[in-house]
């Protein structure tokens, strides 16, 4: 499991978080394909959401994947998977900073899950051999690469979705 | 690496497909955490995408994480991450029936991918305990869960986004 960084199993959890023992075993495997480079250099750097952020990013696809990007650059937005390989996987309750009550884990996005995979949608600036130049990403610097996807509209789409 | 179902190295590829020798080692490791249920037994069978599904769907959420689904209900929508384990993970070049032209994986949403992640925003029709019903699910019966997150139209729902 080289690579998959320092979760943080041991943090203390904060009053009203619930974790819970994981599985030893994993059930499939993950490959990094590449990097996103971001300004953020630490946890407490980031925006809170990538609405808040302004900064450019750099997605560096491992070349052994360079063919996969073939028809991208029509693609006005695109989806990032990455492997927040920082955060913790055990918490199913959590307290969020900016939430007034403890809140389950799935109706939160927060990097901490059972399955870290965050994914956002960010406006594709220009694609220059491997490298992705893309909009408002808040990751950390040098979060691993798992997938990029292109946006599509007539199913990603939701404007007139709902949350509490 | 057990339930990690068979990926298909050994199909043939179409004229024009491309494969790549993948490494060996994986770099991190996911926990199935349930399963969705479909009408769909076999790949024939599935919906060629999420707007031709007129199926509900059942998320089998494993008890282990049942808190985590705390405050799911009030969303309208979510998104379910899971894991296309009968997809196999080496082409980076693809052919897909409905395309005319040979085109990268990352420019496609096919489920053969290096890291077979599917994502869908579905309407959440109910939470019954640890099972979730949800509207025009398209993937295979028994297909492994790996992550439920709530839609957020502020950040995820881009209705301008174009592609080619």
């Amino acid at each position: 499991m080289s690579g998959a960084g320092k979760p943080r199993e041991n943090d203390p959890a904060r009053p009203g978080e619930v974790a819970v023992p994981l599985p030893e075993a994993t059930d499939a495997g993950l490959r990094f394909i590449g990097r996103i480079r971001t300004p953020f250099k630490t946890r407490s750097d980031c925006p809170r959401n990538i609405l808040q952020s302004t900064a450019e990013g750099r997605v560096e696809l491992d070349p052994n994947y360079a063919l996969g990007l073939q028809g991208i650059e029509g693609c006005s937005h695109i989806w990032l998977l990455y492997w927040m390989h920082e955060a913790r996987r055990d918490l199913l309750v959590q307290v969020p900073k900016h939430v007034d009550s403890p809140r389950g884990t799935f109706a939160l996005r927060s990097p901490v899950r059972p399955n870290p995979i965050a994914m956002a949608a960010v406006k594709l600036l220009a694609v220059e051999g491997t490298v992705l130049r893309v909009a408002h990403i808040d990751c950390l610097d040098g979060t691993p690469l798992l997938d990029i996807k292109p946006y599509f509209a007539s199913i990603d789409s939701i404007p007139e979705a709902s949350r509490p």
